[in-house]
C-alpha cells in the first residue's frame, strides 16, 4: 500500500511495473540495509569483487541455480533491463559471428538502440528515428490465431534458404510477454523454438526481466517448460528492494567475453547487493513462498474471471501472478483503471492497444488484500463495462502517467 | 579509503570512475538514506513524482540551473550514462529530423549499441559484431597535432554537400575525455564547434557524465567558456553517494518527447534522489567547496608535474581534478599503476593505449591525503620510470581488474 | 536456338534469364539496329533527349499505357534491374518518409546493397557480409500452406502498434516469383496486399523485371487483377534485343526527384532504345502476339503436366510462359536439367532449393520447337524420375554454370 | 561532334561522362559491330562464355594486363560502374571479415546503397533517406589545405584503437576525382595510402570508372605511381563505345567468390565486348596511342592555363585529358558553360558546388578541333568572367540538364 500526499492510501498492484515483488519495503531488506549504511559499507564498487557481491553471489548460486540444475555464469551489467538485453545481444552476436537476432511481435525488451530494435512498439521504436537493424520480427505464439502454429513459420524460413531469413544469433522471447499484453506462449510452442534455436546454431535468450523472480509462479518463467536458455535476462525485482540491479546468466561455453568489453559505472550497485541477498534468503530458501504464490495465482484467476464475465468479450490471460483482463479496448481499460484508482487501486494497462488491464500485485500480497483490490476492480469493471460512466473523455497512455501528480508514498 | 578483506588500507583514486566525487560514504546523504529507509520512504517510483523527487528537482533548479542561468527540463532516463547518451541522441535526431551524429576521436560514451557508436574505443566497439550507425567520427581538438585546428575540418566538411558528411543532428562531446586519455579542448575549439552546430541545424550535446558534477572545478565542465549546450547528459556523481542516477537536460525549446517515448524502469530510483539533494544543498549551496576543489586541483597539478618530470617523455595531463600523467605506454602506466597499488593508492590508467596514469581523487580529498598518495604515486612512478622493476610482464587491462579478488570495503 | 563452337545446336529455354523474349536476334530489331549504326547514330547519351529515345518513349505511351488505362512517367535508370530496383526504393522513400519496406520470403530483386536487402537468397545476401537494413520480410501468397492467408499477418501487423512492423515506405513484389521457384500470388492476395499498401500509406512496387513484358501473358504482369503499382520496375526484355536497359514507372503524383538526384552513367543505351521502339511496334500493336502467347502457354501447361506425371510428387508451377515442375529436389531438377542438355535443350533450375526446372522459352518459340523441346524434357525426367541415371552426383549452382566453357553462338 | 534536331553542330567535350574516351562511332568498332549483327552473333549471354567474350579477354590479357605487369582476375559484373563498387565492396568484405570501408570526400561511386554510402554528394545521399551504413569518411588529399598531409590523420586513426575507425575491409579511392572537382591525389600521398591499406589489412580499391581507360594519360589511371590496387573497377570506356559495360579486376588471390554469388542479368553485354576488344586492338597495341594523348594533354593544360588567367582566382584543375578550371562559383561555373553552349561546345561543370568547368574531351579530339573548343571556351571565360553577361540567373544541376530538351545526333 501506497499513501499520497494529502494521506489517502491506495493499493499498489503496479509494484514498480514487476520491480517490486516482494512489496514495498520488505523489513528484512530494509533492516539489511540500514544496516550496511550503519557499518559504512560500500554504496559502488564498479566489478571489483566485495563481500556482499560475493554473499549475493554465493546466495544465487545455491539457492537458484544449483536446485534447479542451472549451471550459469553471472554477469552484473549496468543496472537496467534494457544494458543486460544489450550484453545478451552482443554476446550472442560475438559467440555466433552472425548479426541476425529473431524477436517477436509484441515483445517489449527496452529502449537503447540494441534492445529497441528487438521490442515491437511502434511508439517507442520511432524515437530513434534511425532504423533499427539486426532484428528478424516473428509472430509470437497464438499471432496469428488458435489454428496456426507460428512456429512453422519461423521452421521453414530457417530452413529455406530463400526466405530472407538471415541465420540468427539468437532467438529472444519473453515466456509472457508483459508489456505485449500478458500473452503466454504455450509449453509446446516454447519447446519447439528452444529445438529451433539449437538446431539453427543460435542462442537462445529468456528476457525474464518481468516474468522472473516468481512472478509466473517459479523462479524463472521457463522452468515448467524444460527448456534450459543459453543467456537468461533478469532485472526488476531481482534486487528484491525496487533497486537497479540486471544480471545476464549465461551458460558457461559461451562466455567468450573479453576483460571489460561490456562495461559500465553501476554494475557494482552494492546497497543492491544486500538487499537481493536478503530477497533470495528470505524466499528462496524453501518451498513455502512458492507455494503460497501458487495458492494465490489460482485465487487471482478466480477473481479475474469474474471481472470477465461482465465486460462483453473480456478475456482474462496471464499466468501465475501476471495476469489481467483484455477488455478490448484502450478506452474501457482506461476507464477500468482510473475508476479504481479514485477507489484506492493503482493497476496499469498493457497490449497493443492498451487493451488489458494487468494486476501486477506484489506476490506477497495477502489474500485480504488481494481480495479488496479485486472487489474494487470487480466493482469497475461492472459500473464500466455497463457503460455508466465512460463518458466522451479519451486517455493518453498508461495509467500511471495519470498519477504523476499525486507524490505518492508507501504507507 | 577503503579497506580490503585483511584489513589492508587503500587510498582510492579511482572515486568509483567519476561516481564518488564527494568520497565514500558522505555522512550527511548516509543519515538522509537510513532515515528514509527508517521512514519508510519509497525505494522505487517509476515515473511517478514523489516528495523526495520534487526536494532533488528543486534543489537542482535554484541550486545549479538558476545561479548559472541555465534554462533545463530534467529528465530521468534509466539511470546510466549510456542510457541518458541513448535519450540525448534519441531527442537530438528526432528534434532535427536527421540520423547523423559527429563525435569525435578518443569519446567515451557508452556501450549499449545507441551510445557505443558515438564511443570511438575499438575494444567496445567489435562487441556487437554489428556495424554501428548513425555516427560520423571527427578528429578531437589537438588530434592532428598543434598545427592543425581539426574544428577546420568539421567546418570545411559541414559547407561541402560534397564532403560525405550527412547533415547532423548532433555535435556529441565531452569537454575532458575520460576515458579517453584526459584530453582537453580549448575553449576556442569549444567555442567554434559550438558555433558549427548552431550554423549547421545540430543540436550541441555535451555528456558531462565523468567531467560534470565539479570534477573540473565548476558544476559542469563547460561553464568557463561561455557556451551553453542544447542537451547535457550528467551521471556518476550526480546522486552524490555512487548510487545509480542519470539526467539529461533539455532546452524547453527541444523537449518534444511524447509521454512515455523513452522508458525504463528504474527512472525513479528514490534512494538516489534523497542522496542527491543532499549532495546538492551540502556543496553547492556558496562557493566554498568550489573554490576548494580549485585549489585543490593546482596542488595536484603542481604534484603531477614532478611525477612527469620523473618519467622521460611523460606529459601531465587534463584539468581541474581530472588529471593525470601520460606516461607514453600501457606497459609504463601499468607498472607504476601496480606499485602505487601495493603500496596502498589506488589508481587507474586512461587513453588510446591505456598509457595515462589517472588521479581521480574524490574532490573531498584532504590535503594531507591527497600529498600521501601523490607520494606514493611519485616513488613508483620513480622506480618504475628508471626501469628498475618493470620487468617483462604483460597487463591486461586496467588496473582495476588486478583487485577483483579483494574484496574492498570503505575503511 | 543456339550453336555451340562445334556446331552443335541447342533449343535455348533459358532465353537469357527472360531478356530474350522475343527470342535470339529478332530481324527486325536487329536491322534498325544496323541501321541506326550505319547512319552513325548515336551510342551513349547520358540523360539528353535524342530521337531514339523520343521515338521509344511515344511507342511506350500509346501502345502500353494508353491501351490500359495507365498514367505513369518514365525514368530511365541504370541500364539494370536492380539498379531500378534501387530507384524504386529510394523513391518510395522519399515519398513516404519512412525507411522500411515490406519484402517476401523467395523474393528477388537483385544485388546491390539496396535490392539486396530486399531479396531473400541467402546465397547472395552472404555476400556484404554487413546487415541489410530497411527491409522486413513476410510470408509470400501460400508459403504457410494452403490453409493460411498470409496477407491475414501482414494486415494483423500493420495494424498492431506492437508488432515490431515499422509503417512501411513501400511492398515490393513480383506476382509470379522468378528466381524463387515460379510461386503464383492469387488474385485475391494481390489485391489484398495492394489495399493494404493503400491503406498503410506505402507504395505498392511491382517487380516485374522477369515476369513483365509478355512473360506471363499480357505486357505486365499485374494487369489481370485489376490493381495499378504505385512504381513499376521494368529490365529484362524491355529492350527487346537483350541490350542493358531499366525503366522505373512512377505514378505521377509521386515523381519527386530532383534533377540528377538517382543518376547513372549508362541510362542513355541508344541502341536499346532503338529495339526496343521496334519490340514494342512489332508485337504490341495488336492483340496478334498476346493470342498466341496466350494459346501458346496452354501448350506448355499441358506438356509439364506430362512431365509431372512422370516424377512422383512433382508440381506444375507459374504461370503463361513462366512455368516449370518442382520435382522436390535439387539433385532431380539438376539431372533432368544436365540429361536435357545434352539432348540439346538448355534450361534452369529455380526455387529456395534449386528443385524447379524452369521452361522460360522464348515468347516467340513455334509449337513445332516448343514441342520438340518439351519432348526432350519429358524423356528427360522419365529417365531420370525414374532413377535409371541419377547417379551419386552432386550438382553446384543452377545449370548454367556448367555450360560455361561452351562457347555458344546463336544457330 | 554532335548534332541537334535543327541541325546545329556542337563540339562535345563532355564525352558522355567519360564514356566516350575514343570519340562516338568510331568507325572500326562500329563496323565489328555491324560485322556481328549481320553474323547474327548473340546480344545477351548471361555468364556464359562466346568467342567474343573470350577475344576480349585475350586481348585484355595481352595489351592491358602483360605488359603492365598486372596480374589480376576479371569479372563482369552488372554493366554499370556503381555495380561493380558494389561487387568491389561486397568482396573486400568477404575478403576481411570486416565490414567499415574508408571512402574520401568528394568521391563519386554510384548510387545504388551501397556505392552510395562511399559517395560524398550530399544530394545524392539524401535520396534513400536510410542511413548510409559501414563507410567512415576521410579527407583526400589537399582537403584540409596545403600544410597538412591528410594520410597522417588516416595513419593515426588506424593505429588508434580509440580513434573510433573501425579496421576497414578497403580503402576506396580515385585517383582523380572526377565529379568531385578533378581533385588529383599526389603520387606521396598515394603510395602512403597503399601502404596504410597494405598495412592495416584493407584491400586498396581504385574506382577506375571514370579516370581510367587512358583518361589521364595511362591505361589505369593508377600507373605512374607504382601501387598496385587490390580491385580496380573499371567501367564508362571499357566497352569503347559508349555501350554498358563494367569490370572488376581482382587480385587472384582475393578471389574468393562463389558461383554466382554477385550475378546479374546483363553480365554478358556482347556488343560491348565486341567493340571492346576493338577498341584495346586499336588504341594500346602500341604506344602511339598513348603519346598522342601525353601530348594533347599538355596542349590541353596550356590552353586552360589561358583560361584561368582571364577568371580571377581561377585554377587549372586535373591530370591528363582530366582537366578543368576551378572558377570559384557554380554561378560562374554554370554562366561560362552555357554560353559555351549557346557558341557550339558542350561542356559539364563539377565539383563541391559546380564551381569546376570540365573538359572531357574524347581522346581522339583532333589538335584543331581541341583548340576550337578551347577558343570558345577562353572567349566564354573572357566575356561571363569580367561580368560582362552573368545577370541574376541562378542554374540549377549541371549543364547536361539544360540540353535535355535538344535531341542531339552525332554529327
Amino acid at each position: 500500500m501506497v499513501r499520497d500526499v494529502s494521506g489517502r492510501e491506495y493499493l499498489d498492484f503496479v509494484a514498480g511495473a514487476g520491480s517490486l515483488n516482494y512489496g514495498h519495503n520488505d523489513p528484512d531488506m530494509r533492516d539489511a540495509l540500514i544496516s550496511h549504511l550503519e557499518q559504512r559499507g560500500m554504496s559502488h564498487s564498479l566489478d571489483l569483487s566485495s563481500s556482499s557481491k560475493s554473499a549475493f553471489l554465493r546466495a544465487f548460486e545455491s539457492l537458484v541455480l544449483l536446485p534447479r540444475d542451472l549451471d550459469y555464469r553471472v554477469q552484473f551489467t549496468g543496472p537496467t533491463g534494457a544494458n543486460a538485453v544489450e550484453a545478451a545481444l552482443k554476446l550472442a552476436r560475438k559467440v555466433t559471428g552472425r548479426t541476425n537476432v529473431v524477436a517477436f511481435t509484441n515483445g517489449f525488451h527496452g529502449v537503447s538502440l540494441g534492445a529497441l530494435a528487438a521490442t515491437g512498439n511502434r511508439h517507442h521504436r520511432g524515437g530513434p528515428q534511425i532504423p533499427l537493424p539486426g532484428v528478424t520480427r516473428m509472430p509470437y505464439d497464438g499471432y496469428q490465431g488458435a489454428g496456426v502454429d507460428t512456429a512453422d513459420l519461423l521452421a521453414r524460413m530457417l530452413q529455406d534458404p530463400s526466405s530472407g531469413l538471415d541465420a540468427p544469433a539468437a532467438i529472444l522471447l519473453e515466456t509472457v510477454q508483459g508489456e505485449g499484453g500478458l500473452n503466454v506462449a504455450s509449453a509446446g510452442w516454447l519447446r519447439r523454438i528452444a529445438e529451433l534455436a539449437r538446431s539453427s546454431g543460435a542462442l537462445l535468450v529468456v528476457d525474464d526481466i518481468q516474468a522472473g523472480c516468481g512472478r509466473t509462479g517459479s523462479f524463472f518463467s521457463f522452468e515448467p517448460y524444460g527448456i534450459v536458455p543459453d543467456l537468461v535476462v533478469l532485472s526488476k525485482s531481482i534486487s528484491g528492494y525496487g533497486l537497479p540491479m540486471a544480471l545476464l546468466l549465461i551458460r558457461p561455453e559461451f562466455d567468450v567475453w573479453q576483460p571489460g568489453e561490456h562495461n559500465g559505472t553501476f554494475r557494482g550497485n552494492v546497497h543492491a547487493f544486500v538487499t537481493a541477498q536478503v530477497a533470495l534468503t528470505k524466499f528462496w530458501s524453501d518451498p513455502t513462498f512458492t507455494d503460497e504464490v501458487a495458492r494465490r495465482a489460482d485465487l487471482l484467476a478466480v477473481r479475474l474471471a469474474e471481472v470477465a464475465d461482465v465486460v462483453p468479450d473480456a478475456v482474462v490471460k496471464g499466468r501465475g501472478m501476471m495476469r489481467g483482463v483484455d477488455v478490448g479496448s484502450e478506452e474501457l481499460a482506461s476507464a477500468i483503471s482510473r475508476r479504481c484508482f479514485g477507489n484506492g487501486l493503482m493497476l496499469e494497462t498493457a497490449g497493443s492497444h492498451d487493451q488489458v488491464v494487468k494486476v501486477m500485485a506484489p506476490l506477497t500480497t495477502s489474500d485480504e488484500l488481494l481480495n479488496r483490490g479485486m472487489d474494487i476492480l470487480l466493482a469497475a469493471a461492472q459500473s464500466v463495462g455497463t457503460g455508466q460512466s465512460v463518458g466522451a473523455r479519451r486517455s493518453v497512455g498508461p495509467a500511471r502517467d495519470v498519477l504523476g501528480a499525486s507524490g505518492l508514498v508507501p504507507a
